[in-house]
């Protein structure tokens, strides 16, 4: 079954619904749906509804009963330095596929890249959230600096700081199974349902500098991600991987 | 620091270490290394030693002590069903970063490709073994038939089965924090420290007979992972990445 995220109201049936063009691309000349065929559409509020073609080439749709089922992911944002495209762009797919709510760039002192194409990340987004299944697609914003976004951070808002040159073995990640563990057990038992964020850097890691000030503050979690070194790309996957077991949607 | 892994003994000092041929390339083309220039050399069994540079064009490094440092990974597989090439080269790059000994190649009733290029993955499992630090470079093996896999099973060897259409709440995956769940309590408790391997299947998932008898294994332990939809790579990177930190070397 397609489905396509949309920005209409949907929560009426029998309701109009305008595609973009790329959609109606989509649905005409790659899918080749004809009048009466049968969608999905999701607008990141509502719900989600089924919908029939009107028009595929025009990307007119109607939907044929008020959304419903609407399921917010967790309150959790993914911070992350920029890096080159091909790792930045599965980072976006991944978080998605991941249940983030919002996905924040950043540049540290490290990082090399300056800017990236923001459109091309939220369609990347847009497709993966279709895909994945969820209600809605994450907000994407940036580039920040670093420093400039913690000036601001609100402190309710805690902070996963994923340290690759963590020394600290009391911030070290480790499981139940009988092991007091000081990171872990801080992460269950610290806020479970209240906003947070997983900060992941960029290929050549935090400069000591940041790192001082990033464990200085009272709203940061510092874990290590184990022993070996890991790329940008599977640090994010793996963080948000451990948030959303111990904290998110991924608990029984 | 350049580290390369080598088909050398490495106990002694002094010894002499012939490259590939693609590997001299690399360090007298690409970066144009000479003689007495430095970087390690790891075999897979004696740990890591530092080398210098003989002649990068031929190839020819020494090195300058024995080998010290050896640590094995956990005796972790991952199975996992042949997908597009584009995710199996992101599957075995992860795998390696997550510290998988033997990743072991499968083909289940959905799968669609029946072939990959065995070689290209394992220069793309011994890249990632370089630069992710660890001391060893995971085994590659397959494609072999799932049920005929399953015939053979060794069954010291636990299977973590990841199953995407999982419907079984008791196998949902969940934190510590207070609330009970058999899953994730059930893989804290069983054999840390023996034999696992983790199944991730095709992106249409496993058909119902192969669930059916996955799950009749008293070796096999199900799981879901969350409740959205997530491509195989997403799958075998979080699953992996939830094994180690419960049962594998990211316990404290």
């Amino acid at each position: 079954m397609i489905r396509l995220y949309v920005d209409a109201d949907l929560s009426r049936g029998n309701a109009e619904v305008r595609l973009t063009r790329e959609q109606a691309h989509y649905l005409a000349n790659v899918m080749r749906l004809k009048p009466g065929d049968e969608l999905a559409v999701f607008n990141g509020r509502d719900g989600q509804a089924a919908a029939i073609v009107r028009d595929a080439r025009a990307g007119v749709l109607e939907t044929r009963a008020p959304a419903t089922g609407f399921v917010a992911c967790p309150d959790l944002w993914l911070v992350v330095a920029l890096v080159k495209r091909g790792p930045l762009e599965t980072i976006v797919e991944k978080a998605t596929e991941l249940g983030v709510r919002r996905i924040l760039l950043t540049t540290t002192r490290r990082t090399n890249a300056e800017r990236t194409n923001l459109d091309r990340q939220r369609k990347i987004a847009i497709e993966a959230a279709e895909q994945t299944g969820r209600m809605d697609a994450p907000e994407l914003a940036g580039p920040e600096r670093l420093d400039r976004l913690l000036d601001d951070w609100e402190p309710s808002r805690r902070l996963m700081f994923c340290d690759e040159a963590g020394d600290d073995p009391a911030a070290q990640w480790g499981g139940p199974g009988g092991r007091a563990d000081p990171a872990w057990s801080g992460l269950a038992a610290e806020q479970a349902g209240g906003p947070w964020a997983v900060l992941i850097g960029p290929e050549g890691g935090f400069d000591p500098a940041e790192r001082e000030r990033l464990r200085g503050f009272a709203f940061v979690t510092p874990v290590t991600l184990g022993p070996r070194i890991l790329r940008a790309d599977t640090a994010a996957i793996a963080a948000l991987t451990l948030w959303q077991a111990v904290l998110g949607d991924w608990r029984a």
